[in-house]
């Protein structure tokens, strides 16, 4: 019997940067965004609210880190991968803290989801950017 | 390093006056509501319920000035702009004590949003008109 | 930067021999009883309901878990820990999820806490037994 | 009529680095902590999760900032003052968000509660102390 599997998960150090350069990104744009990173746990490590950024961001942003790192996928691209059902579309949308629109971003690291990160504040389009600045940050993505 | 960062917040005496406002209108208009203001960081500080108005309208009346408060939007105004994106639509409406629907107007001034009003216990019209006549009571709006 | 931090959590395998064994135990007590086993960062990875287990237990015993994993201590390890304080006692035993009365056992593997073990059902020495039963069964404990 | 009322908060900028200095402080103890910050409003602007700090403490240290702001008071002066009497103590403490135990801080400036910050994971001094330690960062406190 194999009593434990090594999981691997984002540092507080690497999630401190991440968030950092996400609300960066977005004073660039002049949006206003809040940031979070959750480990692969789905729970919270770092959070950062720019000066400005609406209320309503900070449990958004927390819950696209969440739906990313859950799920293991952007929260967009899990809309995408529903979307041949509504039913199921509906059904996960209305689940607990699961966000389905753009923002969330899962971060992998040697095929590991070790954590998500999720911006909300500006357009969707704007939350994107931000979150995939947030993952170049700390060297991932594209 | 800047510590602190101003926000201006509408007073308890605005905030009394306006839900005033809004039930005189209803009075005009045969209907009963309830009208609440909220400050800018989303919390109540006056409600007033109409003889009569439904008991339900209580939390809505809140929720709608909330949401116009931390998204900085008439509750319906932000309904069309996530219109492009059904998930989004969908994935915004869910959230607690959002409400989409016509009836919560922020409160503006010199460009800050200091709070949020929301009427609720007529038909959408009577009680987007209410919300806007406790606005201009107190010097606000067109 | 340091990107990644290793964790290490209980299989599957090894979580079902655990709670397997704890309905075991239970049985030979005439007791029939909840038993749920969690990982690291406090989600499910093996719960079993005996037959005849009062249905309250299901969730008790998933909590006692949750607290063990989350807390790193036993349930009623962590109550002692907290009674030199009633307004610190009182606090943490009204917070979502947290149970403080005996039958929640952390998992330890190599100084680190790789899951959490819950039993509800019997009395509170019925499920103590029962979920000591279970961490022996793969290897664990006195 | 005054329209509006002057209110100061917490930058994100502070907001940061009193987190930062929470966790620092919390190395200096070889202890695992969360810390949180939140503005005069009680809505969370920066916090930041030590790595290997209890998954608990994620919404105990928000809970704990979040009541020294909403109230104005230490978490633990609170519940010294209404210790006077017992119904209002337990009824304050069953409050939702309301952490009556130590370390969480009101941010004064001014006169003004423009925020709160809250630390978990150690003991209720370590959490004291590092949330004092957070404060000091930002020139806050004896």
């Amino acid at each position: 019997m194999s009593l434990t599997r090594p999981v691997s998960f984002i540092t507080h150090e690497a999630a401190a940067k991440a968030v950092a350069a996400a609300l960066e990104a977005a004073r660039a744009r002049h949006v206003a965004v809040v940031a979070a990173v959750v480990d692969g746990g789905g729970h919270l490590v770092a959070l950062a609210r720019g000066d400005g950024a609406f209320i309503a961001s900070i449990e958004i942003a927390r819950d696209k880190a969440y739906t990313a790192a859950v799920f293991g996928a952007p929260t967009d691209g899990l809309a995408e991968a529903l979307r041949h059902s509504q039913v199921l579309l509906d059904g996960i949308a209305s689940r607990p803290h699961v966000v389905l629109f753009g923002g969330g971003l899962p971060v992998r690291h040697e095929g590991l989801v070790i954590g998500g990160i999720g911006v909300s504040g500006g357009s969707e389009e704007d939350d994107r950017v931000c979150a995939t600045a947030g993952l170049r940050a700390i060297g991932i993505g594209p």
